[in-house]
């Protein structure tokens, strides 16, 4: 449904045209700083009529914060957002209604809740992703804040055109790329938004091609999560990846989704795709990985490296082309979008990814946080790091503290 | 966590070595005809030993209906169902137990919970899919009882040989292909489970010399469901493609999920890649797609074409191969694991995709019931087909058909 | 938190003095006519202003819809409602901030969060129920037009004065009377809400004295929901009974809440409470019971006799009297509250009870509509009415036409 | 449906005569001691067969934990539990079956779900509530060791006998009573459980009275939770309060719930009512309540408090008196209940009203716990304790620390 998350909770509406659209974000942290200053950035860049690849319409889309703050903080309680609608107006029906748009939602839409908005594809519209993209910056605000946590994307393909770091699944120079991104650099390779001159121009031009031929191209963002706490994650089933791939693949448009080496993974011996152990950079209490084909993640748990992935966007449905289809009312009939669409989604994609990325993490921190502070109101449990052996375990080597407690096997520390 | 699920929901319990695992359904509609007999196949169809290239260890795996049942029906009320461990052992420790394994969860599991269990993998094992495919078995009775709903997965590739069909985003030829699989077909093929002579040869080959070499290597599932009501999938966040996607994410092991034309999808024109409507070729009252390279799904929600979908598999972690790597307490050394090990476990992950698959199928279709029942009870809202315009909107234009079949386009009253 | 409902899903937001109160309300039938017509008269009856016995402040609040609907219908998308907050400025701080007010939420809640809303008790306060009063509009529309479903809640005590009737669980005048109650009876006896003249002057004159001496008194609201289907309600943790509960005791000042007998009930012996079936006086298919002790639910499911309940409020906390307390820093003073306060909830708080009695109904519903969808697609069960013995329940009676299908016990009819 | 609780979360299954009974708990802290001896006592103390007054069945009801821990710890994964059901043979039909028994769950599950249990009442038996004992086995023993959080409930009345201190809302006599009730000294009271001498003598007798009149009565129990955290519940909807009622409601046969005053307390002036704050007596840093007609909560949070509550039960249903009713197929007929059957629950709800307590609060703090932990990882925002004025709240009193981070007015403490 319209829910998203469970401790770090977002709830969206609105459609292309009714009065706004936006969100009430449940579970916010209080006490943070937050002010409409630190949401609009993200929405700017998500909106439409950025530059000549994208749509020209202009939304503007400033945000209102509505409840949940007081003297610029967070008071814990729901922040309702909303970005009001310019164009409130139901859609004037015309020969386009009487087909479902190829790849559209029309159709299933109309099959599944007996009616559908007039236009502009209702929920199905991009113009949904407000909301979420609103309450992410609550998320990367206070992740930002406490644990430094970043979200960087970028396109790393269009059509056939692959920026080729990004097949090279661990190279080390891929690693070192990913790194070092920022969204500064990203957005210095405007219009496409990736980070490679090179790249970014030829991809630029095949946008163009595909815009005039009134045709459409596909792609893939990917993304970095840096800084991520090691231990985020909830297994079995929901799993750090699992909440990812639900995530992106919640975004419209959306066709596939990989972690780390993703599908290129699968073609790697298990002796090389391993990612060894190493003794950690910075702290010596906590272990790193030599390689990273994991993503960050093992067991479906954050490990504290650099989590990646790729997901992959089709090409939009909406094309100026004449296609031959047929009519709800089972007639044949020539359908032909007229105006000016999208012929790629991917630029204006890379704010979305990071959105729904944010969220996951998010959510994710709350629910380890919340079993952290249960765990550490308990005794210490004698654990491995060396000393996991069946004697200790056993009990043979119980502790005096524990024997008075009562409590069994306790360390002091592990 | 370990729930998954909303109307038709599944709770799941269980390590490697505790006394059983198992798992609580919920939400089972009443009156269904249910015995362990329902449930056993696809258990035994999952379980390791079933050739020489996957783990020699025979579990046996009996399943037990615990309640919710009587007289061989369903009653509405939870099920609970398990199967007991043989071996309720914990581990016995050894030189190994001072290494987080590579690739495993050991590390972040010990860094999540602050203890884990003492081996196996605890509920990362791919024994806690049992509780999933055992749960699956109530879904996939229902479903083929009620709408013959089939769930049918298949290895299509192994490593880098790939079944070339399956690298065909739609080519009639796979169409056909997924249209006609059976599971008794794909079962014909084992020890692989390719639904063809030459590549599960060729793939058998793969696997028995990564076997040899002590080694592993990755693989991916694909997965064609059929006979899919249209109208499932809960927009904006549970859209069918982001659960299913959540849903074989959640499977140990797995790196990515594309549905439909997926990643390769990205490549392909919009005019080409657009689904164009045809007349449905069995309900005059319903429209199909041309071609399929959504996967069945548009907008999120099923449009009644076949869906299908392929899973990444890593190659296993657990390897006999000497890894160089790091203990618990960050000294180097090197790590042999011992015994036999899956050397690729996409042919074991075929059942367990297929139940992933009907879980989320079942709960979808629960909440669309939902709807449909609740939007039944009201009168029907004037629709396009053909006439949707702002005056028919208003009520003003009864369709003479519309009146006839009292559905469809109907205005009148509220 | 702030959400309430599983599969009609309401979740609300905003505090006393930010720009506005409101809600999200997921899983709306699609196709209900719908306005603000529709919202707006419990809005307005919940609201302070009314009389001289409530606060004097008129905050007018006109609903706004922003999302879900067009031309009038909802698409079943979410529902976005909202009412501006008049005041918009924080408050200004004054000697009585230093004070947590006794037995209002100051205290608790900046213990909690750490922080709290400048003045109005934030989240606490009785605006925050706008929006569950809003969402109630909708789920009220569609429950009396596909049901003829009725809330009808009126003042049953104020202080120690108690309409007579209710306190005699299940007298057949009492039971008359819930059958008979509307809302504009119960709004022709304003102030108080007491549909009894000698009763509403009573109570009426009792809340008059608190006010006059600057205190406040406390009282109960009772509830009747009429032609509620047979069938509602979600075993084991999910009994209705227990929904409605948490339901009222979610409201502002709740401190008790009794189904049908409730307290006194417990002093009846079973001879007497037992509710004996009867046939029932309209459906020839179904039985009634002759009495109503149960308030219409047994098991925790709805049984299709009249649900009523009883909910206790207590004196509101804000008073005029000076109270010996301490303050913040642990220094005693002594607090007295300007201004005009509500002497007495319990006539506002009616249609806040009936509002959130709907949220309880609605939500049961489409849990349920949805099993019945679930079941009624499977062949039906031999069942009792006569018929339920073991030789049938064991299949020596088997139809020919279940043995053809091959699924045990079926008959074509109950 | 059968699971309870967010974070911390039960899931039940199980009727009388099938297999089992029994749980999983999801969210279980990792690390704690537990083995089955710490949750068999409280199945001891709810098991039928311990006095002459309760039903003569011995049910033994032996505890197994099947996952979720080893070498006596929890792993923070699922805990699974079960008691094997003795007699798991579905019940033989007689006479009696022709007759929805009044005032029990056979009608409304059959209307429900198109099918019921044979006998015993399936899900709406007292016996299903083994699962919910189980489970808060673990977390009393959490609660116990992290907060010394104790729950103890004993029987205030029986039929129209009250336990009178239990009648004096606040009185200093009854809050002592409260503070210093064990276990221990509610079970020395056996059978009734009413800690009082004469009153557990005088309800002891009323009860055989019933019992020998084939009869039944109900009662009510008391619940006193002591050293409950401050800051646990979570508006608007879940208020912990509202929570303990949704939980208490959820016990077959309860009919009605109060917190603290209760309905006794809707007649308290205001003045009366309000708890005045008075310095902590033994934290510095806090405040305590001068009196207690709250109940340990304010504004849906615990204010650190005893938390105390009352819960109605109805008398049995089961009754071996005749009854004249009808049968399910509408013919008049006279119902008779052979054997014995409880002629009164409370003494045995007594653990049972515990166990849905321990629940609440568990669930609560868990999620208390993960926001302590979000907003102790932010810096402190200037907050009342007496320095709480316009001024300081405008940001006139910025710390120089704020000033660099550009937060605002932000305080090294409070």
């Amino acid at each position: 449904m319209s829910t998203f998350g469970s401790s770090f909770r977002v709830t969206t509406y609105g459609e292309s045209h009714c009065r706004s659209v936006g969100c009430i974000v449940d579970g916010v942290p209080p006490g943070l700083p937050l002010t409409e200053e630190d949401i609009q950035p993200q929405l700017s860049r998500r909106r439409p009529g950025q530059s000549a690849l994208t749509t020209p319409r202009n939304e503007k889309d400033r945000v209102q914060i509505h409840s949940g703050t007081e003297f610029g903080y967070t008071l814990g309680t729901p922040v309702a957002m909303m970005v009001l609608n310019e164009d409130q107006r139901p859609h004037d029906y015309s020969e386009m209604d009487l087909y479902p748009r190829p790849s559209h939602a029309d159709f299933t839409y109309l099959q599944k809740y007996g009616i559908k908005a007039s236009s502009g594809g209702g929920r199905s519209s991009a113009r949904e992703t407000i909301g979420r993209v609103a309450a992410a910056g609550i998320a990367e605000k206070y992740l930002r804040m406490t644990h430094n946590t970043s979200f960087t994307a970028f396109v790393s393909s269009v059509g056939p055109i692959h920026l080729p770091l990004t097949q090279q699944p661990d190279s080390p120079e891929y690693m070192e790329f990913l790194s070092n991104l920022t969204r500064e650099k990203v957005d210095s390779f405007l219009p496409v938004r990736c980070p490679d001159a090179e790249y970014n121009e030829k991809m630029g031009q095949l946008i163009a091609e595909y815009r005039d031929k009134k045709d459409s191209i596909g792609g893939t963002v990917t993304c970095v999560i840096r800084n991520v706490p090691v231990g985020l994650g909830e297994p079995c089933f929901d799993k750090l990846e699992a909440k990812l791939a639900h995530a992106m693949m919640s975004i419209p448009a959306t066709k596939g989704f990989e972690i780390g080496s993703g599908f290129l993974g699968t073609e790697i011996p298990g002796s090389i795709h391993n990612d060894k152990f190493i003794p950690h950079p910075t702290d010596p209490t906590s272990l790193a990985t030599a390689t990273n084909y994991s993503g960050g993640i093992q067991g479906g748990i954050s490990n504290g490296q650099n989590i990646y992935f790729k997901v992959a966007f089709k090409s939009p449905a909406t094309i100026g082309v004449a296609q031959d289809t047929t009519k709800y009312n089972g007639q044949p009939g020539t359908l032909e979008a007229k105006g000016r669409h999208d012929p790629c989604v991917v630029p204006r994609a890379v704010p979305i990814v990071e959105a729904m990325a944010a969220l996951v993490i998010m959510d994710a921190l709350c629910l380890q946080q919340s079993r952290e502070a249960a765990r550490s109101a308990l005794p210490r449990v004698a654990q491995p790091m060396g000393l996991k052996t069946k004697e200790v375990m056993d009990g043979s080597e119980r502790t005096e503290e524990a024997e008075k407690k009562g409590q069994g096997v306790v360390f002091g520390d592990e």
